[in-house]
């Protein structure tokens, strides 16, 4: 974790950036259900999960989703601000003991209703150890021009 | 937390449901970096946080909406589907000590592209303890339609 | 989680509510040894544990009670008060992976030696996945009369 | 934490022991409603508490039961066995920063219905840092008898 | 845990504590990953671990050392400071499931730099299952003198 | 947190890094006394704090060397292999909102005892917001040559 400066300028359509792989535990997903107070039988329960198609505990969706960023939380650009998330799908589920690993690609640069500030849109991808997307989403960020008081 | 079965006709648009407050503590800014690895100055160097324009450490956005999402997971409904979600914004900074209530809002019913399933917007908004919008989000659902096989 | 008035005129004898299950994990016990400062190796040592009769870690007594009566935590009745517990027993032990619910039955109303006040027992049953009672108690609650000052 | 075998017969009435304190923390409030599900107001939302007569956050019933009992583990007693707990009282709130302590003392000996086994009342008492019973409660042990098989 | 106290000239050359065991748990890696923020792949992969020598997630160095530690840490000496560590080496890989044991012994006294003070050297080792040593370092405390102002 | 290979002969003695800060906060030291069972009244008891020279609760020692260790935690050279630490110290006392950060020095190199492994020094300083010295100690890697089979 570190700062690196970039600008709106600085960012390449393409660029993309890959993380190493994390495990999910039951750890994570009894944790999950403590912070957030989801205790749905779907995180928490094995004995109805038995009884659903997808047999067995699966991770929240909040749960993959803030990992799967965290996981992407390397560097701090001083000039550039998180405006929101767009496009949030859930693909598949993701099971206790899955390795998920993510990539993210700058795939949008656009003026913002702001002179001073560009738009980004990151476009996050969460696989798990079999390489099948189980999340994606697009990050929109509003980041600093050069030179722009 | 319960079952309550509703199918896709039972959503009345405009309904709404509100949930009770929860207040934001350093417990879960220190547990949510330590659940994401996202160890950020933001939410955690007080020292780095005076020396910024919002002066105090800041709750990480997939905490906010993670907490936020939880608060309205009360009653499960076993013919819907989360889908994922739109347009997630983070419109003010939540700090240590603000406390938190959630407004989920029906505010779109249409078809989706299987014609047993249709597609329910449920809008999410997040207010402190001064009534301030602090992140909004749109949740979105599938759901069985009745008599469909 | 609501708040949902109950004067004690309302409790009927008899009246009975059961929770959704939740599996008790290995997290949960290493939890809540954390939490309490109860390391004793009934919970938190496996080769020892492989020498007792009982062959497997079991949960805390304390942890079996806690989830238990936090799993019956869904509705507050601000007219109602919680004096605390009687006849608390642990029947059969709950091992890591046992998935328990709970039952609460409204077995007793009589006066409190407040005139405002009546005491209700509530009793409380949990059960594992195989249908035995794995720990009973009596929650009393001292309840607010209607029309009474 | 050690082995200490102690036959009935061992067990003196009046004999007492006393723990060290330990400050209950916001920490340990928002860990225990994760562990237990139990996000009520009274515990996790400081502007509802404002407006109650205890005025600020309070420590779940089966927080300070479980700490209190966690603070007594420090003795094993292989010939002894829990049976449960009798008159579980909370007589005052416990708040954040109290700093609470345990005394236990062995007030009862009697015969249970099998032979080789006699049953134990050990009085738990729970102190505030102002010398306040904050919370009292009856462990009740079987514990072997010496020379019977 | 209590207060016990050992002056300069109490401590006995060869004197040893054993502890009781403690299974090192998954849990106990995630949640060590999260306070510290070491999420490397040793630790949370389980598909990375597969492609190295040690097949298997490894606890942290310093996951085992602060639980070999605590688990030392049963009496107080109020005449005696912790100086700090030497000689800390990691022997043998602990993994998940693995269950330690630490023996401590005192094997040097000698002068400080101060006349009031002397300093002992405690050897701790901390042992797996299977016997083997895992972990080794010297615990060097300051203790007061008798008679010393 | 990514992977870069560096051999022995890459390793530059005074080069050195600095990590970003980090506040020690209270669910800081609840969570590792309840990780490592270390509840000592030092860092859990307020009351018996304000009675002792340093007046407040303090970090164990093993919290401060592991979050410390954890912030440097950055780079992984599959090339290094770490052996342990030495003269690790503690030389003021960690605070609860003390905020931390880490210089880390190559300060030695020299053979080992394997011809195709040589032996780094890495100086570890911890200071708090004061740019005093809290803790200091060595990290002692053994890294593969190049061109050494």
């Amino acid at each position: 974790m570190n700062f690196k400066t970039q600008f709106f300028e600085d960012y390449q359509i393409g660029h993309h950036r890959e993380t190493l792989g994390r495990t999910i535990t039951e750890t994570d997903i009894v944790m999950h259900a403590g912070q957030t107070g989801d205790f749905f039988p779907h995180h928490m329960d094995t004995e109805w999960c038995k009884t659903q198609p997808f047999k067995k505990r699966i991770a929240h969706g909040t749960l993959t989703f803030s990992i799967a960023i965290g996981m992407t939380a390397t560097e701090i650009n001083p000039e550039a601000f998180s405006k929101g998330y767009d496009r949030l799908r859930f693909i598949k589920p993701v099971f206790i003991g899955d390795t998920i690993r993510v990539i993210v690609t700058i795939n949008e640069k656009k003026e913002s209703n702001k002179p001073h500030l560009g738009q980004i849109n990151e476009h996050v991808e969460v696989f798990n150890q079999n390489d099948d997307i189980v999340m994606v989403c697009d990050h929109i960020l509003l980041v600093n021009k050069k030179n722009h008081s």
